[in-house]
């Protein structure tokens, strides 16, 4: 029987053209991330199911692909559940690879941490246009440093980075996970609620104020929080500065020093930033992942709806690997996306080498190829992409696609 | 509970100094390649159970880690064997897939098509000292090109590769698998013993010529085919010109054009070469895969005992997939290898950017901080790397560690 030549159901093959962007835009990353500090480090893909079921990755946990146990550890016949069958899975985000990591080697880390890690993580989604199973995420993150001097660092480097892409004028919402909890407070909603109101709160672009009151109503919130949240959310959209706003409303609830970290974060990197964008302060931001505890962002970028990337505070997170807390934020680029757009805006590939041809008739004597190569070797070691190859029978076609692909210079090489 | 901080069972984190080192290393590897014409490619680390069953990778199909099915297809209770359980599993090599990726693409692939692949691949081999079950592999194959053209074009390029990094006088074993068959006709071993026959004498450096005609005779092989095997290596290894020799004794056999073909690439090579090493012709290499129809060859880094690297022709794997011949071969080199051998040797990676740290004051006014970045800005478009960082309570701990890191100027930065 014939083998399967298709990539596994919801995987794809990176043809050669995007592949050189993806290489280009990986480089640009990598040396973007490095000239502001960070470290690049990689984790394997695997992960043991333990780390990654551990509630840390809200939906995604639900996406898992789990290896198949081996040998011995594996008894098919008496398995009642997966949990039986297997004990890792592939991971679904950097983030829990990065702080076990950050949690059995920060003897031999920097002090503050700021790591970089680009690579591929798998989630069993629905398969979708535009969605794959494997896909590469782009994430810096800063472990140990508590201060919003974090916070903008990571976006400043990130915004450079756009910049160098050809984005401007995106808008990076920010936000902070306790002013949400502040505000589900001062509308009367009990803390054990918060989560359930939090996602019905993200919907605000999608469903509107009207869409939003009518979910908290159908899911049992009391007249009384959906009024208050309503009120608030019309006065926040009306006021040229909700930021203060919410200061004055939120008084009793111990927010100035949260408001001012907000502050201090949008100050800093409006005044430091190399390139024109959007940094807004948006009390509707939620961000998915339960795990944040401070600011949190996400990046719009303006021909592209949904969200392109994001990131926040999660200083929990080390302690339930270690005991210990250690501050730690990050953000997350949406690689994917990002390649996607560029194909679309048929970003070119700047400053390729020159590509140049030699085609060899058929039996031309060793000696004389020889002479060939060499000559090759020559003119790659000044920085050109030259290649040597047999002539084909189809000559036309053979020089067509080489042009195709950007050769240049196409030289033929007869018998002497 | 405390949720666990180690890498699963076999594999490892990587550490940033070795990090920086093998970033390089890719990069080399990925320009030296591309100077050459390679293209790269890429496939999902998940190959569909069928593709990597398919006897195309000897022992290597028993060390694959098998992804659980998901969903209504799992169904646990009625399982009987690892088939019901799974249907995809992690790729062992990058050969399978890129066999796969051309047979399902090549209509928008150059011709010949020179693919470059550097990614991880698994295998669940018994964890042992220097070796893990996810590594690095680093391949560039040629498909679509018969001639011995490819071999010396694949040779070139890796020896060049090899040079850049620093090696030199390092050995390249030369053999052709069809020539394995024309020895064992001539021994009397009849055909479908040859595999075997390999087997034991891919062990030649290891238990010499006394082991290799011992493990023939327990193997049952008759005493006629032994003496004559033995007989023959021994006449080949005094010989000064071994594949003369083989000419001569396997007249019979037709393997003028083989072991012409042999001649062609050793000749090429060895003029175009820009590094000096041992292309050699060696009629004990056998190379364990199965699927190997030509020449094969096998690095050996002088300083490092076992292979650090191999390939061959395999021209009737794209059938398995298409129905149609197309002749293929590359090479591997062993990437996790040359990262090991560079780390003894304390190699240094050159060339990297001079790196400068703004240490900020705790509570610097915002206005001077932002002074700081943006002038931290500008030294980065100047191609520095340039750290700002919150100074430390610790502030001689935070200097010596960035010293250690190679920050050579680091300004600390106090209230004006």
């Amino acid at each position: 029987m014939a083998l399967n030549k298709n990539a596994v159901t919801g995987m794809r093959d990176i043809l050669p053209q995007e592949m050189i962007l993806r290489d280009y835009v990986i480089d640009l990353i990598k040396n973007t991330y490095k000239s502001f500090g960070y470290t690049p480090i990689e984790t394997p893909v695997m992960e043991s199911l333990g780390n990654l079921l551990s509630k840390q990755g809200g939906d995604n946990e639900k996406l898992i692909f789990k290896v198949l146990k081996r040998g011995e550890k594996l008894k098919i016949d008496s398995a009642k559940t997966e949990d039986d069958l297997a004990d890792a899975g592939l991971r679904y985000d950097l983030t829990v690879p990065l702080v076990r990591y950050y949690s059995a080697h920060s003897g031999e880390l920097m002090r503050p941490f700021k790591a970089l890690q680009i690579g591929p993580v798998f989630r069993a989604d629905r398969p979708q246009r535009g969605r794959f199973r494997q896909f590469y995420q782009c994430d810096i993150d800063i472990l140990g440093e508590g201060g919003t001097a974090a916070e903008t660092d990571l976006l400043l480097a990130t915004s450079t980075l756009l910049g160098k892409l050809g984005f401007s004028g995106f808008i990076l919402h920010l936000n902070d996970r306790r002013l949400l909890k502040a505000i589900a407070a001062w509308c009367g909603i009990p803390e054990e609620c918060c989560d359930e109101a939090f996602i019905i709160w993200d919907k605000m672009d999608k469903i509107a104020l009207d869409g939003v009151l009518r979910e908290m109503r159908e899911n049992g919130f009391s007249e009384e929080n959906v009024q208050a949240y309503g009120k608030l959310f019309e006065e926040l959209s009306a006021s040229q500065d909700p930021l203060s706003l919410l200061e004055e409303r939120l008084a009793d609830q111990n927010v100035a020093e949260i408001i001012q970290g907000l502050r201090s974060i949008m100050i800093s990197v409006r005044k430091a930033a190399t390139v024109e964008f959007n940094l807004k302060f948006d009390p509707t931001l939620v961000r998915g992942m339960g795990y944040y505890t401070g600011p949190i962002f996400e990046l719009e970028l303006a021909d592209f709806g949904s969200a392109a990337g994001g990131g926040g505070r999660y200083d929990a997170m080390v302690a339930k690997f270690t005991g210990q807390q250690v501050p730690a934020c990050g953000i997350s680029i949406g690689f994917e996306r990002l390649i996607t757009i560029l194909l679309e805006q048929g970003f070119k590939v700047p400053g390729s080498a020159e590509k140049k041809a030699y085609l060899l008739e058929k039996n031309l004597p060793e000696e004389q190829a020889a002479d060939v190569r060499r000559l090759a070797a020559e003119e790659r070691a000044q920085g050109k992409q030259v290649l040597v190859a047999q002539m084909m029978k189809n000559k036309k076609f053979q020089k067509d696609q080489l042009e195709t692909e950007g050769y240049t210079d196409i030289t033929e090489v007869y018998k002497r």
